[in-house]
């Protein structure tokens, strides 16, 4: 494509027109448009690029909501805020003793087969274990073949993606919902249906009319300690949604991350018992073992499964063998559920701390929930008081939440909820930390009333 | 949804008009059709689900090509067969020892730091290895920020499949091309242009044609060693080709697993020497030191990077980041050159002693190719015999390899190639086997020729 000396690139335009323009004229136009397609002469300078560029992405590409909470941490990352942002499980209780005994049995063991590559399903003793431990904790009839070893429960979504959907069907998630879910969902053009998650579990009619929807192929849940709301759904609520489900055209995606972390209230079945032919499980051990080996699984019947692994050897062949064998070595040495009432017993006793905190530093306008295990708790601020803009206020007190906002897939406008983790920071931190933050709301509060009153 | 007791299961045509069946006359159809959208009455037998599920699934993953080579590696799996058919790196080569020290390291330096989660660019560190390597083997400057860590090379390609198609792009791919990349295309429902793969790179002619058609926004190579052929592109055919594609409106990946690998012959530049700007670079430790912890990497410039970031984030967070520490520790305490000049060593001689088979035992019809490095080699047979046929008459020897036939994008009938890999056979081996393999040919030539004599 050549031009004239004259004019620098083509703009194509939306309605198919080409108009030759000049650089400055382009960069005008740079500061004002992203998505424009334009074309534009490649001898003129490289800061062009980013424009030729982005008329290459994929259409997805462009509707991924940032990481919010990425841009979150980066703020709160100074050594001086108390952090309630983060979602990360506590380094105290990682196993490193253990795991680098279970390490080197491996590698005297059998080291040049778990450096080898390997079968896309995953290591079968490690799918036998959490096959066996379906059985036993939870009463599931889990065969190891219906047992996919992903990279991470993050990688088990994208595979379920993949293999589900089609650009414009329809997904039903949380209001508010996991931003991770969100944002895989969202790269496969999704269409989202929010319904609302009231205390025992998703709105019941809500749920009735999205699940009508045409094209409505997922519905997504963190049924157990949901991140963002620490929620558990009741068998009641679950037995409701799995009468609105059956029949329907659609899988029930059962995320369960933190269901091994229950630290008080009493145990609910999974959706496997209400809904067995429609409900595809995912695990992890991140938050029981460790997050770095990024070793989830999903649960699937055999006919779902066949596509889940050809999905799977496309994405990445299989997950990192070293540590699948690591981890198996590991479970077989030690009792895990010994180690699991450790973590329960430390996040437990951290949110017990941070409710106590919140009743004594929080306005009693605030409301919050009573997560029964898990990692975080949800807060509504009073009077439609904006978390984004109280953030801002915390910060300058050295404190750190992430906003609700992220957690929404229909935001209009900013909103008054808020995350909070408990499983990163000790007891006298979070007493410090909720002070400071109830100060900030204190004086948004005042604020606010002060102005509504003048008005 | 209710159905008459009469009828057991509603079939919904293309055209929109829905007929209630029975069951026999459902299951008769079963047979013949996958794809048909048939929503069944949930109390009838569970055998139906296949094909409710099968409604559910997403056009993509109906597209995808299974993986041949794991079919046929099933077959090969018998100890008494030799094996050419797999890509394995030889495991004899692995450094288990140095990895074990590396490993220990890690976990008495900074164990609770390697098991928490991590950021999603990858370990600063090793990506600064990465960054000084191509510096001082390749002259290419590349800095850390332009390189992300993937969860194998295969990853890579996963990334940029999200980052660049939207359904129906087009891909240049090589003819015949590396298997993976296929298969990760078809998920994101591209649409390939296949262009000749000549011994000096692809054919010119055809590139500038496919170049040119529309909504091509990716094109796809392995110059070096490449998977299937054992071929390395020219500087003279990697300058020609960088003068088709510079100024077009898509990116050149060059995919280059093996490319440390040279044993015999002169170095060829990167395309990053000829396209600086198009050229995606895809990288990995697979070949170099060990498959199973699956780490690859993708060079792109920044405005790329940003987005290749956010699929990798929705991806799967992260990749591993115990075994990327560990992999930066054994990279500090060990020379990593001077390891891959054991393996260099080892495979060169392999492929020699292969070629030296090759010459006494295959018909003078029999063509090849002559690697200078990397781990396969190509094969083509004379009269258009079908290599799919050879394979069962080689089975029958025990001995096995790859036909070519899944690594065309474009196959309309059985082609007279295949793939021999030569990185995990000892030349005794190497010798019985490919003796076997040349009286198979032989035979097939002896029965074809009296075939053709006769009619």
């Amino acid at each position: 494509m050549r031009m004239s000396k004259k004019f620098d690139a083509f703009v194509t335009w939306a309605s198919g027109i080409k108009v030759p323009i000049n650089k400055k004229i382009l960069d005008q136009m740079a500061a004002w448009s992203q998505g424009m397609n334009v074309k534009a002469n490649r001898s003129a300078l490289l800061s062009w690029r980013v424009l030729e560029v982005n008329s290459m992405f994929a259409d997805r590409i462009s509707d991924v909501p940032k990481s919010f909470i990425r841009e979150i941490l980066k703020v709160a990352i100074s050594p001086n805020i108390i952090s309630f942002a983060g979602g990360l499980p506590n380094r105290e209780l990682f196993p490193v003793q253990e795991l680098q005994t279970a390490s080197n049995s491996v590698f005297e063991h059998s080291g040049q087969e778990a450096l080898q590559y390997s079968n896309t399903e995953g290591y079968l003793p490690l799918r036998e274990f959490i096959s066996q431990r379906y059985k036993t904790i939870k009463g599931l009839n889990i065969e190891p073949k219906n047992i996919l070893i992903t990279t991470g429960s993050q990688q088990g979504l994208d595979l379920l993606g993949k293999t589900f959907l089609n650009e414009k069907d329809r997904v039903i998630i949380e209001k508010p919902g996991y931003l991770g879910a969100i944002q895989l969902f969202s790269i496969y053009k999704a269409r989202f249906s929010p319904v609302l998650l009231e205390n025992d579990g998703v709105n019941i009619q809500e749920l009735t009319v999205a699940s009508k929807l045409r094209n409505t192929k997922l519905m997504y849940t963190v049924p157990n300690f949901q991140n963002p709301t620490g929620i558990t759904y009741t068998n009641e609520k679950r037995e409701q949604i799995a009468n609105v489900l059956r029949g329907k055209p659609l899988m029930l995606i059962e995320d369960d991350p933190y269901g091994d972390l229950r630290y008080s209230g009493t145990h609910q079945s999974s959706f496997m018992h209400y809904l067995p032919e429609q409900t595809i499980l995912l695990g992890s051990f991140s938050k029981t073992v460790v997050p770095s080996f990024r070793t989830g699984w999903i649960v699937a019947p055999d006919e779902i499964m066949e596509k889940l692994i050809v999905a799977k050897q496309a994405s990445d062949l299989h997950t990192n063998f070293f540590t699948q064998k690591l981890l198996a070595e590991y479970l077989q040495q030690n009792d895990l559920n010994e180690h699991i009432s450790k973590i329960k017993t430390m996040y437990g006793r951290q949110c017990l701390a941070m409710i106590e905190c919140i009743k004594r530093h929080f306005p009693k306008e605030v409301t919050y929930t009573l997560p029964e295990g898990g990692m975080f708790l949800w807060v509504t601020l009073p009077y439609g008081i904006s978390a984004m803009d109280l953030f801002q206020k915390a910060i300058e007190k050295d404190v750190a939440f992430v906003p609700g906002d992220p957690f929404y897939t229909d935001l209009k406008e900013s909103v008054s909820t808020l995350r909070l983790n408990f499983s990163c920071v000790d007891e006298a931190t979070i007493e410090k930390g909720i002070a400071r933050l109830g100060e900030s709301i204190n004086e948004y509060i005042t604020e606010y009333k002060q102005k509504n009153l003048t008005v």
